[in-house]
Protein backbone atom coordinates (compact mmCIF):
# COMPACT_ATOMS: atom_id res chain seq x y z
CA UNK A 1 0.00 0.00 0.00
CA UNK A 2 1.10 3.38 -1.13
CA UNK A 3 1.57 5.65 2.33
CA UNK A 4 1.79 9.54 2.31
CA UNK A 5 3.72 11.19 4.79
CA UNK A 6 2.81 15.00 4.66
CA UNK A 7 5.36 17.38 6.05
CA UNK A 8 6.01 20.49 7.05
CA UNK A 9 9.50 21.77 5.95
CA UNK A 10 9.03 25.34 6.56
CA UNK A 11 8.09 26.10 10.18
CA UNK A 12 7.62 22.50 11.72
CA UNK A 13 6.63 22.00 14.91
CA UNK A 14 5.63 25.60 15.71
CA UNK A 15 3.92 25.13 19.02
CA UNK A 16 6.97 23.80 20.00
CA UNK A 17 8.92 27.63 20.22
CA UNK A 18 8.48 27.51 23.97
CA UNK A 19 11.35 24.77 24.26
CA UNK A 20 12.91 24.40 20.58
CA UNK A 21 14.48 26.42 18.74
CA UNK A 22 14.00 26.87 14.88
CA UNK A 23 16.57 24.60 14.11
CA UNK A 24 16.22 22.28 16.54
CA UNK A 25 12.31 22.46 15.60
CA UNK A 26 13.38 21.36 12.16
CA UNK A 27 15.75 18.83 13.35
CA UNK A 28 13.60 17.14 15.63
CA UNK A 29 10.70 17.44 13.11
CA UNK A 30 12.98 15.57 11.10
CA UNK A 31 13.66 12.97 13.24
CA UNK A 32 9.94 12.82 13.78
CA UNK A 33 9.55 12.07 10.58
CA UNK A 34 12.68 9.78 9.57
CA UNK A 35 10.74 7.28 12.79
CA UNK A 36 7.20 7.61 10.90
CA UNK A 37 9.09 6.36 7.68
CA UNK A 38 11.33 3.96 9.17
CA UNK A 39 8.05 2.46 10.97
CA UNK A 40 5.91 2.28 7.75
CA UNK A 41 8.62 0.49 5.57
CA UNK A 42 8.80 -2.28 8.31
CA UNK A 43 5.08 -2.91 8.47
CA UNK A 44 5.79 -3.58 5.41
CA UNK A 45 4.93 -0.88 2.87
CA UNK A 46 5.86 2.13 0.63
CA UNK A 47 5.88 5.70 2.31
CA UNK A 48 5.84 8.35 0.29
CA UNK A 49 6.56 12.19 1.41
CA UNK A 50 4.75 14.90 0.45
CA UNK A 51 6.79 18.34 1.39
CA UNK A 52 6.00 21.82 1.37
CA UNK A 53 9.92 22.80 0.12
CA UNK A 54 12.73 19.88 -0.60
CA UNK A 55 14.05 18.24 2.69
CA UNK A 56 16.87 16.09 2.79
CA UNK A 57 15.35 12.58 3.74
CA UNK A 58 16.02 9.38 2.56
CA UNK A 59 12.93 8.26 0.05
CA UNK A 60 10.52 9.74 -1.94
CA UNK A 61 9.36 13.10 -1.39
CA UNK A 62 6.47 14.97 -3.31
CA UNK A 63 6.90 18.72 -3.28
CA UNK A 64 3.66 20.94 -2.96
CA UNK A 65 4.00 24.35 -1.54
CA UNK A 66 -0.06 24.23 -1.03
CA UNK A 67 -1.94 23.56 2.30
CA UNK A 68 -2.55 20.23 3.56
CA UNK A 69 -6.05 19.43 2.79
CA UNK A 70 -5.65 20.61 -0.79
CA UNK A 71 -2.36 18.83 -1.68
CA UNK A 72 -3.54 15.56 0.00
CA UNK A 73 -6.39 15.64 -1.72
CA UNK A 74 -4.42 16.45 -5.64
CA UNK A 75 -2.45 13.25 -4.71
CA UNK A 76 -5.79 11.19 -3.88
CA UNK A 77 -7.13 12.53 -7.00
CA UNK A 78 -4.47 10.43 -8.92
CA UNK A 79 -4.86 7.47 -7.42
CA UNK A 80 -7.79 3.96 -7.28
CA UNK A 81 -5.61 1.33 -5.10
CA UNK A 82 -6.15 1.66 -1.77
CA UNK A 83 -3.60 4.54 0.16
CA UNK A 84 -2.69 5.27 3.18
CA UNK A 85 -1.82 8.95 4.92
CA UNK A 86 -0.41 8.90 7.89
CA UNK A 87 1.33 11.81 9.84
CA UNK A 88 4.86 13.28 9.87
CA UNK A 89 5.06 13.23 13.84
CA UNK A 90 3.98 10.67 15.42
CA UNK A 91 6.43 9.88 18.08
CA UNK A 92 4.76 6.70 19.45
CA UNK A 93 4.36 4.91 16.37
CA UNK A 94 4.99 1.16 16.32
CA UNK A 95 5.56 -1.58 13.50
CA UNK A 96 2.07 -3.30 15.64
CA UNK A 97 -0.15 -0.35 15.55
CA UNK A 98 0.71 0.70 11.98
CA UNK A 99 0.12 -3.42 10.90
CA UNK A 100 -3.36 -2.95 12.73
CA UNK A 101 -4.34 0.11 11.17
CA UNK A 102 -3.66 -1.16 7.87
CA UNK A 103 -5.29 -4.49 8.21
CA UNK A 104 -8.63 -3.01 9.69
CA UNK A 105 -11.72 -3.23 7.06
CA UNK A 106 -13.55 -1.01 6.00
CA UNK A 107 -13.62 1.82 2.54
CA UNK A 108 -12.03 4.40 5.53
CA UNK A 109 -9.93 3.33 8.69
CA UNK A 110 -9.70 6.24 11.14
CA UNK A 111 -7.11 6.42 13.95
CA UNK A 112 -7.73 9.53 15.59
CA UNK A 113 -5.69 12.06 17.04
CA UNK A 114 -6.12 14.12 20.71
CA UNK A 115 -7.87 17.09 20.31
CA UNK A 116 -10.27 15.34 17.55
CA UNK A 117 -7.37 15.27 14.84
CA UNK A 118 -6.84 12.38 12.28
CA UNK A 119 -3.67 11.33 12.84
CA UNK A 120 -3.88 8.48 10.15
CA UNK A 121 -6.15 7.18 7.50
CA UNK A 122 -6.51 4.57 5.04
CA UNK A 123 -8.57 5.17 2.14
CA UNK A 124 -9.78 2.69 -0.06
CA UNK A 125 -12.75 5.01 -1.68
CA UNK A 126 -11.19 6.42 -4.48
CA UNK A 127 -14.32 9.68 -3.79
CA UNK A 128 -12.98 9.97 -0.41
CA UNK A 129 -11.08 13.43 0.14
CA UNK A 130 -9.90 14.49 3.37
CA UNK A 131 -9.96 18.17 5.09
CA UNK A 132 -7.48 18.39 7.85
CA UNK A 133 -8.96 22.38 8.88
CA UNK A 134 -10.57 22.24 12.16
CA UNK A 135 -11.98 19.14 14.06
CA UNK A 136 -11.06 16.79 11.28
CA UNK A 137 -12.11 13.54 12.70
CA UNK A 138 -15.45 14.42 12.77
CA UNK A 139 -15.31 16.05 9.25
CA UNK A 140 -13.98 12.71 8.06
CA UNK A 141 -16.76 10.62 9.17
CA UNK A 142 -19.21 12.93 7.86
CA UNK A 143 -17.27 12.97 4.49
CA UNK A 144 -17.37 9.21 4.41
CA UNK A 145 -20.82 9.04 4.62
CA UNK A 146 -21.64 11.53 2.64
CA UNK A 147 -20.10 9.05 -0.16
CA UNK A 148 -21.77 6.26 1.50
CA UNK A 149 -18.22 5.07 2.63
CA UNK A 150 -17.99 2.58 5.09
CA UNK A 151 -15.83 4.20 8.03
CA UNK A 152 -13.76 1.57 10.59
CA UNK A 153 -12.26 3.10 14.00
CA UNK A 154 -8.36 2.26 14.53
CA UNK A 155 -8.63 2.36 18.71
CA UNK A 156 -4.92 2.94 19.35
CA UNK A 157 -3.14 5.83 21.93
CA UNK A 158 0.37 5.43 19.77
CA UNK A 159 -1.50 7.13 16.69
CA UNK A 160 -3.10 9.67 18.76
CA UNK A 161 -0.26 11.56 20.10
CA UNK A 162 0.93 13.30 17.80
CA UNK A 163 3.90 15.84 18.76
CA UNK A 164 2.33 19.43 18.72
CA UNK A 165 2.85 20.87 22.05
CA UNK A 166 6.03 21.14 24.74
CA UNK A 167 3.21 18.48 27.45
CA UNK A 168 3.08 15.79 24.03
CA UNK A 169 7.41 15.57 25.14
CA UNK A 170 5.93 13.95 28.15
CA UNK A 171 4.40 11.14 26.00
CA UNK A 172 7.51 10.52 23.94
CA UNK A 173 9.77 10.33 27.01
CA UNK A 174 7.57 7.66 28.87
CA UNK A 175 6.30 5.82 25.96
CA UNK A 176 8.31 6.20 23.05
CA UNK A 177 11.64 3.81 21.78
CA UNK A 178 14.27 4.72 19.05
CA UNK A 179 15.23 8.09 18.11
CA UNK A 180 11.93 10.33 18.97
CA UNK A 181 12.81 9.92 22.65
CA UNK A 182 16.80 9.01 22.19
CA UNK A 183 16.96 12.83 20.44
CA UNK A 184 15.06 14.49 23.26
CA UNK A 185 17.22 13.39 25.71
CA UNK A 186 20.32 14.19 23.83
CA UNK A 187 19.04 17.54 24.37
CA UNK A 188 18.89 17.67 27.97
CA UNK A 189 15.37 17.04 27.84
CA UNK A 190 14.22 14.76 31.31
CA UNK A 191 11.16 13.74 32.66
CA UNK A 192 10.16 16.25 35.81
CA UNK A 193 7.81 14.10 38.03
CA UNK A 194 7.65 16.31 41.14
CA UNK A 195 4.25 17.78 40.78
CA UNK A 196 0.94 16.66 40.14
CA UNK A 197 0.95 15.75 36.54
CA UNK A 198 4.91 14.66 34.98
CA UNK A 199 6.29 17.82 32.62
CA UNK A 200 9.81 17.97 31.00
CA UNK A 201 12.54 20.03 31.63
CA UNK A 202 15.81 20.48 29.77
CA UNK A 203 19.07 20.39 31.57
CA UNK B 1 -12.97 -11.66 36.18
CA UNK B 2 -13.54 -8.94 39.10
CA UNK B 3 -12.95 -5.78 38.30
CA UNK B 4 -12.31 -2.88 40.57
CA UNK B 5 -13.02 0.55 40.12
CA UNK B 6 -11.36 2.78 42.53
CA UNK B 7 -13.56 6.01 43.15
CA UNK B 8 -13.28 9.42 44.92
CA UNK B 9 -16.33 9.90 46.75
CA UNK B 10 -15.59 13.66 48.41
CA UNK B 11 -13.85 15.64 45.87
CA UNK B 12 -13.38 14.00 42.82
CA UNK B 13 -12.90 15.54 39.75
CA UNK B 14 -11.09 18.92 41.09
CA UNK B 15 -9.55 19.65 38.63
CA UNK B 16 -13.03 20.52 36.21
CA UNK B 17 -13.44 23.18 38.80
CA UNK B 18 -12.97 25.87 36.30
CA UNK B 19 -16.22 24.73 34.29
CA UNK B 20 -17.85 22.77 36.47
CA UNK B 21 -19.06 23.45 40.35
CA UNK B 22 -18.55 21.25 43.31
CA UNK B 23 -22.20 19.63 43.22
CA UNK B 24 -22.16 18.93 39.45
CA UNK B 25 -18.46 17.35 39.71
CA UNK B 26 -19.85 15.17 41.83
CA UNK B 27 -22.65 14.12 39.36
CA UNK B 28 -20.13 13.79 36.56
CA UNK B 29 -17.81 11.61 38.26
CA UNK B 30 -20.92 9.06 39.54
CA UNK B 31 -21.91 9.61 35.55
CA UNK B 32 -18.67 8.74 34.43
CA UNK B 33 -18.36 6.08 36.95
CA UNK B 34 -22.07 4.47 35.89
CA UNK B 35 -20.80 4.23 32.70
CA UNK B 36 -17.71 2.31 33.74
CA UNK B 37 -19.26 0.25 35.79
CA UNK B 38 -22.05 -0.61 32.77
CA UNK B 39 -19.24 -1.05 30.31
CA UNK B 40 -17.74 -3.61 32.63
CA UNK B 41 -20.24 -5.40 32.69
CA UNK B 42 -21.37 -5.74 29.01
CA UNK B 43 -18.07 -7.16 28.70
CA UNK B 44 -18.81 -10.19 31.03
CA UNK B 45 -16.86 -9.25 34.01
CA UNK B 46 -17.99 -8.06 37.30
CA UNK B 47 -17.29 -4.26 38.71
CA UNK B 48 -16.74 -3.33 42.58
CA UNK B 49 -16.13 -0.10 43.59
CA UNK B 50 -13.86 0.56 46.03
CA UNK B 51 -14.97 4.09 47.19
CA UNK B 52 -13.78 6.71 49.72
CA UNK B 53 -16.88 7.05 50.84
CA UNK B 54 -20.41 6.01 50.91
CA UNK B 55 -21.85 6.46 47.42
CA UNK B 56 -25.25 6.45 45.79
CA UNK B 57 -24.75 3.60 42.59
CA UNK B 58 -25.55 -0.19 41.57
CA UNK B 59 -23.91 -2.30 42.30
CA UNK B 60 -21.11 -3.78 45.27
CA UNK B 61 -19.41 -1.22 46.76
CA UNK B 62 -16.62 -1.34 49.07
CA UNK B 63 -15.62 1.31 51.00
CA UNK B 64 -12.05 2.41 52.53
CA UNK B 65 -10.95 6.34 52.92
CA UNK B 66 -7.46 5.49 52.57
CA UNK B 67 -5.34 7.29 49.68
CA UNK B 68 -5.50 5.19 46.17
CA UNK B 69 -2.79 3.06 46.56
CA UNK B 70 -2.72 1.48 49.96
CA UNK B 71 -6.62 1.06 49.48
CA UNK B 72 -5.85 -0.58 46.02
CA UNK B 73 -3.19 -2.84 47.52
CA UNK B 74 -5.25 -3.98 50.83
CA UNK B 75 -7.65 -5.34 47.88
CA UNK B 76 -5.17 -7.25 45.86
CA UNK B 77 -3.75 -8.56 49.08
CA UNK B 78 -6.58 -10.71 49.35
CA UNK B 79 -6.99 -12.14 45.96
CA UNK B 80 -5.23 -14.95 43.98
CA UNK B 81 -7.35 -15.07 40.99
CA UNK B 82 -6.63 -12.79 37.74
CA UNK B 83 -7.98 -9.45 38.61
CA UNK B 84 -9.04 -5.69 36.56
CA UNK B 85 -8.06 -2.10 37.94
CA UNK B 86 -9.98 0.67 35.73
CA UNK B 87 -10.63 3.58 36.53
CA UNK B 88 -13.64 5.21 37.16
CA UNK B 89 -13.15 8.37 34.83
CA UNK B 90 -12.89 6.79 31.16
CA UNK B 91 -15.27 8.63 29.50
CA UNK B 92 -14.31 7.31 26.22
CA UNK B 93 -14.56 3.41 27.45
CA UNK B 94 -16.27 0.68 25.20
CA UNK B 95 -16.69 -2.73 25.58
CA UNK B 96 -14.27 -3.62 22.94
CA UNK B 97 -11.61 -1.84 24.13
CA UNK B 98 -12.34 -3.56 27.70
CA UNK B 99 -12.38 -6.84 25.91
CA UNK B 100 -9.26 -6.67 24.51
CA UNK B 101 -7.79 -5.41 27.44
CA UNK B 102 -9.16 -8.37 29.28
CA UNK B 103 -8.20 -10.92 26.67
CA UNK B 104 -4.73 -9.50 26.47
CA UNK B 105 -2.16 -12.42 28.28
CA UNK B 106 0.55 -11.45 30.63
CA UNK B 107 1.30 -11.44 34.01
CA UNK B 108 0.99 -7.85 34.17
CA UNK B 109 -1.24 -5.94 31.31
CA UNK B 110 -1.15 -2.40 31.60
CA UNK B 111 -3.67 0.23 29.70
CA UNK B 112 -1.27 3.59 29.59
CA UNK B 113 -3.44 6.85 30.39
CA UNK B 114 -1.95 10.31 29.31
CA UNK B 115 0.68 12.20 31.15
CA UNK B 116 2.42 8.91 32.20
CA UNK B 117 -0.80 7.74 34.01
CA UNK B 118 -2.18 4.00 34.20
CA UNK B 119 -5.75 3.80 33.25
CA UNK B 120 -6.83 0.12 33.63
CA UNK B 121 -4.32 -2.88 34.76
CA UNK B 122 -5.08 -7.06 34.56
CA UNK B 123 -3.00 -8.62 37.02
CA UNK B 124 -2.58 -12.07 37.02
CA UNK B 125 0.69 -12.15 39.75
CA UNK B 126 -0.24 -12.22 43.02
CA UNK B 127 2.23 -10.50 44.46
CA UNK B 128 1.95 -7.44 41.90
CA UNK B 129 1.33 -4.25 43.79
CA UNK B 130 -0.02 -0.92 42.48
CA UNK B 131 1.54 3.14 42.95
CA UNK B 132 -0.63 5.29 41.60
CA UNK B 133 1.67 8.41 42.74
CA UNK B 134 3.77 9.97 40.12
CA UNK B 135 4.46 8.40 36.73
CA UNK B 136 2.30 5.17 37.55
CA UNK B 137 2.89 3.65 34.18
CA UNK B 138 6.73 3.35 34.60
CA UNK B 139 6.35 2.55 38.09
CA UNK B 140 3.99 -0.14 37.02
CA UNK B 141 6.34 -1.49 34.67
CA UNK B 142 9.08 -1.40 37.08
CA UNK B 143 7.07 -3.30 40.08
CA UNK B 144 6.50 -6.09 37.45
CA UNK B 145 10.04 -6.37 36.55
CA UNK B 146 11.40 -6.28 40.28
CA UNK B 147 8.84 -9.42 40.60
CA UNK B 148 9.48 -11.19 37.47
CA UNK B 149 6.07 -10.80 35.59
CA UNK B 150 5.93 -10.30 32.21
CA UNK B 151 3.86 -7.38 31.40
CA UNK B 152 1.96 -6.33 28.02
CA UNK B 153 0.81 -3.49 26.87
CA UNK B 154 -2.60 -2.53 26.05
CA UNK B 155 -2.78 0.05 23.00
CA UNK B 156 -5.81 1.99 23.31
CA UNK B 157 -6.88 5.83 22.92
CA UNK B 158 -10.66 4.45 24.29
CA UNK B 159 -8.62 3.69 27.34
CA UNK B 160 -5.78 6.13 27.44
CA UNK B 161 -8.32 9.23 28.13
CA UNK B 162 -9.38 9.53 31.66
CA UNK B 163 -11.58 13.13 31.96
CA UNK B 164 -9.47 15.23 34.29
CA UNK B 165 -9.24 18.66 33.00
CA UNK B 166 -11.77 20.73 30.96
CA UNK B 167 -9.45 19.79 27.70
CA UNK B 168 -10.85 16.27 28.42
CA UNK B 169 -14.31 17.05 27.68
CA UNK B 170 -13.38 17.75 24.30
CA UNK B 171 -12.43 14.57 23.80
CA UNK B 172 -16.18 13.46 25.61
CA UNK B 173 -17.84 15.40 23.07
CA UNK B 174 -15.51 14.29 19.89
CA UNK B 175 -15.57 10.67 20.63
CA UNK B 176 -18.19 9.29 23.46
CA UNK B 177 -21.72 8.02 22.74
CA UNK B 178 -23.90 7.72 25.82
CA UNK B 179 -24.60 9.32 29.16
CA UNK B 180 -20.66 11.06 29.58
CA UNK B 181 -21.13 12.80 26.54
CA UNK B 182 -25.14 13.36 26.95
CA UNK B 183 -24.72 14.78 30.51
CA UNK B 184 -22.20 17.58 29.17
CA UNK B 185 -24.54 18.35 26.40
CA UNK B 186 -27.81 18.21 28.66
CA UNK B 187 -25.30 20.97 31.03
CA UNK B 188 -24.83 23.21 27.60
CA UNK B 189 -21.67 22.03 26.65
CA UNK B 190 -20.97 21.78 22.97
CA UNK B 191 -17.69 22.14 20.92
CA UNK B 192 -16.23 25.16 19.83
CA UNK B 193 -13.75 24.73 16.88
CA UNK B 194 -12.76 28.42 16.05
CA UNK B 195 -9.37 28.66 17.26
CA UNK B 196 -6.88 26.49 16.04
CA UNK B 197 -7.43 23.79 18.56
CA UNK B 198 -11.33 22.86 19.88
CA UNK B 199 -12.23 23.68 22.80
CA UNK B 200 -15.32 23.29 25.03
CA UNK B 201 -18.01 26.33 25.70
CA UNK B 202 -20.79 26.17 27.97
CA UNK B 203 -23.91 28.21 26.82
Amino acid sequence: MNVLVPFDARDPKSRLEPVLDAEERLTYATVLLEHVLETVQKAGHDPMVLATDSISVAGSVIIDDRPLTPAVNDWLADRSDPVAIVMADLGLVTMTALETLFESQGDVVIAPGLAGGTNALVVRDPDFRVDYHGTSFLDHRQAAADIGASVTLSDSFRLAVDVDEPADLVEVLVHAEGPPAAWLREQGFELETDGQRPAVRRT
